[in-house]
Order: C-alpha cells, then structure tokens, then sequence
C-alpha cells in the first residue's frame, strides 16, 4: 500500500468528465467504434445465452426477480433491469469470445453494455444517448484499469469484473443525467461493490464477473441518483479502491486525455473462438490454405515458427475434447486449413476428433522463435508435390494493427446468432444495430436482438 | 502477497461444517446466544428502518424488485428476499448500533440475519432452522475474519462487509440443506464478491457493506444450490480471497474449533447509542447518578480518568448536534447523569443544545490513564455540598465480561421500536422473538416484527 492519499482528485474529475459528456462531442469514429462495440458484444452475449450458467442463473434468480422490463440477448424471457444486467454480463463472456483492450487486458464491453442497454431499455433512451453512456463507461473503466496495473492484476484480480464494475456505473450515472456529485457517490458505490478474484478461472464464477459488475454499477448509478451517498475519493483516498487493492498505483493514468483521447479506439475484437496465442496460426493458415487452393490430402507437412507463449499455453499435442482444441496449436492449424475457419464448430468435441483432423495435425510441427511478437507467426506448408507455400504474418486478424472488418464483423455475429435467432431475425438485428446512433428508441433496437 | 497458496483447504473444512451443521447439536447456551442476538439485530432494524438511506434504496431499486416474499422490518412494506436482505442488512447498521464481536471488531449479526431470515421467511423454515443458519453463518463470518486480520483492515477493508458475505453465503447454504460440493461452491461466489472499503466511513455506504453483503451471500447460495460452480479453493488459493486482500494470513484461524468452540458465545452488544469507547464514561455515569439520587443543580463538578482512546477519538467538548454528541464524552457524561440512559434519545440535535445538559457538560473533566483498557473508567462526582463519589469500573456493562441482561435487551429492544411499532406490537414481536427455536414458521415470527 502506498503510505498516503493521492493529490490528486480522481473521482471527482471523473465524476465531472461523465456529467458533461454528450453524444454531439463524440468524434465520428468513435460513434464507428462504438456501434461495431456494441453490436459485437450483444452477438457474443447471444451465442453465449443458452450456456448452462444461463439456465442456472435464471433457474435460482428467477424466482426473486422484478418486472420483465429489459431484453435477455436471445432468450425469449425478459426481466427487470438488474437481472437483466448481471444475465447479459455473464452471456457477453461466457464463450470468452468477447472483445479486449490490449493496453490493460480488459474486457470492456460486457460489463459497461449489460448496464446501460437494460437501464436504457427501460427508461426509452434513445440509440445516441445510450452509445454515448457505453463510450464514456469505457473510458472511465479502462482508465480505472491502467491506473491501478501492473501490481492490480498480479495480486489476483479479475479487471473485467473490478474495473467494469465503474464502468458500469459510469455508463449509468450518465444516461441518468446525474451531477458531477451524484455520479461521484456513484463512482464511490463501485468502488466499495468492486470485486472479482482471479482464482475463479476455469469456473462458472469468471463469467459472473462481468455480470455482477454491470448488475451492481447499475444499481450504484440509481442509488446515487437517488441521493444515496458515499465516500468523496472513493477512488484515490487512503483507504479508497487504489490503495486497497494495488501496490503501483499510478492515478494520472485515470484521467489522462479524458474527453480528448478515446481508449475505446484501440480496442479489440476476436475473430476466433479461443485464446489470443493462437490466432496468427489461423490467421496464417487460413491465409494459405485460401490463397493456394489447399486441402489436407495434398499436404506433406505444416512447419510453424511460434511466439514465446504459443507452445508454453497451447502445445497441446493430441487434444481430445472441444475445449483441449482451444489450447492445441496442432488442432487449431489442422482444422483452420480444412475449413478455412477457427468458430466454435471448428472447437466441437467431434471436430477435434474429427479423422481428417486427427491426420492432419501429426504433420504438423511447431518451434518458438523469441523474436516473434503475440500477434506474429511465420508458417510454410509444404505440399506432397514439393511445393512450398510460405507466410511471414506480423500482425495478425484481429490485432489492433489488423482490426477486423466490419463484414468479419457481421459474419462473426451471424455465427454466434446461427440456430438462436431465425435467420431474416438475424439480419434484421445487424441492420438494427448498424443504425443504433440513429434509432429514437434503444428498445426498438434491441426487440431484434431476441427470438 | 504471501508467495504460494495454503496447504490447508479451507474452503472444503468450511463447506463440511455447514453442510452438516444441524440444530440439535448445538449448545444450549449457543442457542440461547443466537436467539439473543437475532432478537438484539432485529431491534436495531426496526430502530433503523426509517433512516434516510433506507427510504433512498427503497425508492432507487424498488422499481427492479420481484415479489413481495419477505419483511422489511418496522416497515409496512414486503419485497423480495434479495432486496429484503440488502434493505435489512443497511438498517442493521445504519445507527451504529449493532452488536460487535471484540476479536475481530465485525458487527457479526446484520449481514448474516438480514440474509437468512428473508430467505427463511420465503421457504417457510422453522425456528430452529433459521436459528442455526443464524448460528452457522456467525461461526464462518468471524473465523474468516480472525484469519486475515491485522493486514485485512489495515490496508482499508471493513470486515462487516468483507466476512459478512461469506456467513451470508454459509448460512443460507446451510438453510437450503447445501451438501459440501455445492456449499464450496458457494463460498467461492462469496469470495468473488467480497467488498467494502473503509474509505466510506461517515457516509451512507458504510451501512451499504453488510445490505450488500447479505444480498450477495444469499445469491450466491442460491445459485450455488442450482449448480453455479466457482473456485474450489477461492479463500486459500494463489488468487482466492485471503492472499489477495491481507499479507498476514493465518488460515487455521479460519477452521479452528469449529463446531465445538462457538465464537457467537464471545460476541457482545451495546447498551449506548455511539462509541464503544465511550460506554465506560455512561455506565460509571448512571451508576453513580442511581446509586446517590444525584441531579445536575447538586453537582459541582465531574472529574474522569480515562482510556487513551476516550479523548483522541471522542473528546470533543462543545458538541452542537447529535452526531457531535456522539464523539464528546463531556456531552456523554452530562446527558448520563440526567437522563440515567445513552440511548438515541440522548444524542438528538435538542438534547445535546438543552441548557441544562450544556451547563452539566462545562463542570465535566477528563484526563487521559494509559494504564486503562478500553472497558474501563475511573468518575468521582464532587457535589456543591462536598461530598465525593467514586467509582471505579474496570468493565463496563456490554463488555464481554459484563454482558447486558436480557431485561436490558428487552429494554434496548422497546426503544428502538418505540414510535415504529405500536406498544402491544412492540410486546408481541419480543414474545415471539424469546420463542423462536420452538417456532414451527420463522414467517409467523417475523409478523410481529413490522407494523
């Protein structure tokens, strides 16, 4: 802990930038960002809705759960606005296919949209003004994050839930129209609910982190609109969130280039569903096996030069399940040249046991080379005729040098809707959301976004 | 950070004593404890339910809340049992006035009753049922906090909050009949959950911390109980709750005696309305203003010695409202000796300005005695006639060693109910209350408990 209080006033700084931030300030590319944020995630929470956590959740809430006032993302239940929060939260991660902010690892958009849709569907708000509470809950939540890393995330806190959970409630305090003091009590109700450990990985309970974060900063945001009070420095004081929870804590990084520079606009989205190492190898491979025609019978071997932590996390050598899949460079190289794709079909149990699969995966060879960043793969595929086809990526799909497009965008959407949502529904939802800054009614929106 | 994760399995011994805990192997002298401390945590949320912050959250959250399932206690209001729990663990604590287990210095009771009566009000439970999810809860809140304690508060956490959820969590897991599995599972939800910074002493939030504290708690148990899965070890893993919030963990604290030695036994309640270290100053007061028949135009002047405490946290000496009263022993003293009581009557904005308490107060001396614990003080009383009178208390009554009688419960219970519920309510709800490990419905208890 640092011996003393900061001098500077973070909450009530940033408490000041959400009072006054308005949609008509925002720069056109973040208006851009911020739709394709949107529409991104609400496409993850949908193919994440009929996970069992889903079920369960609504199985042992339901019961003690309010009017049926806000969307559940592809469900045909609807609930009160705090349930609603913490249910799209968890479907917004639970594929872990949401999107990331490289600067600080977070996940930002799931705790921040899971408040401000379902307290913006309920009150009427309109497109502009809940994209804008999204665009200015980012920014507070991956500030809170940069100012409290590296020590914040080494002691064992999960971000996506101990930095949403201001997101959240800055999202909130703003569509709400609060003050700078009522959004500082609200700032401070998010500092004191603010938790989320990182030994619950591998469990249900991660996913309820970015749930619980957007359930309890709504709830921040109405009580202080209210009048409920808190602490002034909830944030930056002695025995404040900061001190409490990091030992490097650096408060300048919370309000620097607030409403000038947009942290939102190095944001990240996953164009494949597992972990980030692995994505120059579809990427590469993908690549190569459309530029050339490939299929696995003309294929001698797959030589790949990998990055520091591609085998260390994911050398998996002969996965059985969908999930070992996720963790097997071999299988995600096989199974991306056969089809050309790297979705949750192609991390099925069956698929990784596919034979095809299984065959063309021993071919497959890996060395690391130190030299090669997160988001690089050099990859040569050598064909039984003797020709070898080589690539030499550097920035991968998905990176914030190679930013998905929005047509990836839509198709990524479209595959995590496929079997939930009727196809023109489908259709309808990605039109709908593409004019979200446009639409008079943010529930008009999202009545697409649902059987 | 303690460098690697503990041997012992904390998680999985708590779990294995809830899960088994049942009513009828508990002392009688714990149960006599418990329904003490239940009737005593009822009293002081009647006595608190009409405070600002409870009108605020009801006006804030009600328009999300589900059915009208469980009391709010003193109000003519019903809601759900998450609301219910987060509405009667605020008004607990909101006067200051809750009960205080001296080892740890948490308010045991509040966060784990508000959570088990509202849910064993919703499922019809017995007395007894309830009674030891009562009891149960208590054992794992304090012992959780005995084994991250000194570090824990130290840094900026408040126990209240931070433990109370997890005997929320165990009691209830415990009331829905919970094998070890699922209860491991909910302490892990507990774990992820726990929050409440001291920074927001002095403003609403800090009653917020065991309202949060025992909605979460019950949460957690009910979707642990659906299947919900978290951490196995999310108190004594790498990441889990104990290494990431103290660096001076001792974990067998955490399991010690359990099920045969009962911390509630050790747990103590206070018989004035402020400061524990003022309690010594009232009890010496009244004692001595009883025993002589003394009144303020007979006396020339008050001289005490004191605990170091007393004068740094409450000397003030010219208080001008109730809340100042709080933090003045000459205000404490004086008020004392007229009224022969310390109750929130004493501390009202009217009294603390009453002439004749102000021309008490100015004949009021104190000096500090480093010698003295914090249970101790040393008046003599000098009256305009010359007589000298003196008293030297070493414990004062609420002290663990000089604990309140039932008699004085039941008098602590009748003021803080008075004006909220009617006089024969007010007897009715205390009958009830003395009968609650017989009483086949906590529901038919908890009637009399609100208007």
């Amino acid at each position: 802990m640092t011996e003393k209080a900061e001098p500077i006033d973070v909450t009530a700084r940033l408490a000041g930038y959400v009072a006054q931030a308005r949609f008509d300030q925002l720069p056109p590319a973040v208006v851009r960002e911020g739709t394709r944020a949107l529409l991104h995630i609400i496409g993850c929470a949908i193919g994440g809705c009929r996970h069992p956590s889903m079920d369960i959740t609504l199985r042992a809430l339901g019961p003690f759960a309010g009017a049926a006032q806000a969307t559940i993302f592809g469900r045909p239940e609807r609930t009160d606005v705090l349930h609603a929060a913490l249910l799209n939260g968890i479907a917004s991660h639970v594929l872990d296919f949401d999107d990331t902010h490289p600067d600080t690892l977070v996940h930002p958009s799931g705790p921040v949209a899971a408040a401000v849709l379902a307290l913006g569907e309920h009150r009427g708000a309109s497109g502009a003004a809940v994209l804008n509470a999204f665009v200015v809950g980012v920014e507070v939540e991956n500030r809170i994050a940069r100012s409290v890393l590296p020590a914040h995330y080494d002691v064992g806190w999960h971000l996506t839930g101990t930095a949403g959970v201001f997101g959240a409630a800055a999202g909130c305090a703003n569509l709400l129209g609060l003050d700078a003091q009522h959004t500082t009590w609200a700032l401070g109700l998010a500092a004191t609910q603010s938790a989320a450990l990182r030994e619950m990985f591998g469990s249900m309970a991660k996913s309820f982190h970015p749930g619980g974060a957007a359930r309890n900063g709504a709830a921040a945001a109405l009580m202080a609109a209210q009048g409920f009070t808190s602490a002034e420095r909830g944030i930056e004081g002695k025995t404040g969130f900061a001190h409490v929870t990091s030992t490097t804590v650096d408060l300048t990084r919370a309000v620097d280039g607030l409403g000038e520079r947009y942290d939102l606009l190095g944001n990240t989205y996953k164009p494949y569903a597992c972990g980030l190492v692995i994505h120059p190898v579809i990427d590469a491979c993908v690549q190569l096996a459309e530029r050339h025609g490939l299929t696995a019978d003309a294929i001698d071997r797959i030589d790949m030069r990998v990055n520091r932590y591609a085998l260390e996390l994911t050398g998996k050598p002969r996965p059985t399940t969908g999930l070992e899949g996720k963790f097997s460079i071999f299988h995600s190289a096989a199974v991306a040249i056969i089809d050309r794709a790297g979705g949750e079909a192609q991390y099925a149990d069956a698929r990784v046991n596919a034979p095809e699969v299984v065959a063309l995966r021993s071919r497959v060879h890996a060395e690391m080379d130190p030299q090669l960043s997160i988001t690089a793969v050099h990859v040569t595929i050598t064909t039984k005729a003797g020709a070898r086809h080589a690539i030499d990526l550097e920035h991968c799909l998905g990176s914030r040098e190679a930013p998905m497009s929005d047509a990836q965008m839509h198709a990524k959407f479209r595959a995590l809707a496929e079997g939930i949502l009727a196809p023109p529904r489908i259709e309808s939802a990605l039109a709908a959301l593409e004019g979200l800054a446009r639409a008079a009614s943010i529930g008009a929106v999202l009545r697409h976004c649902a059987p």
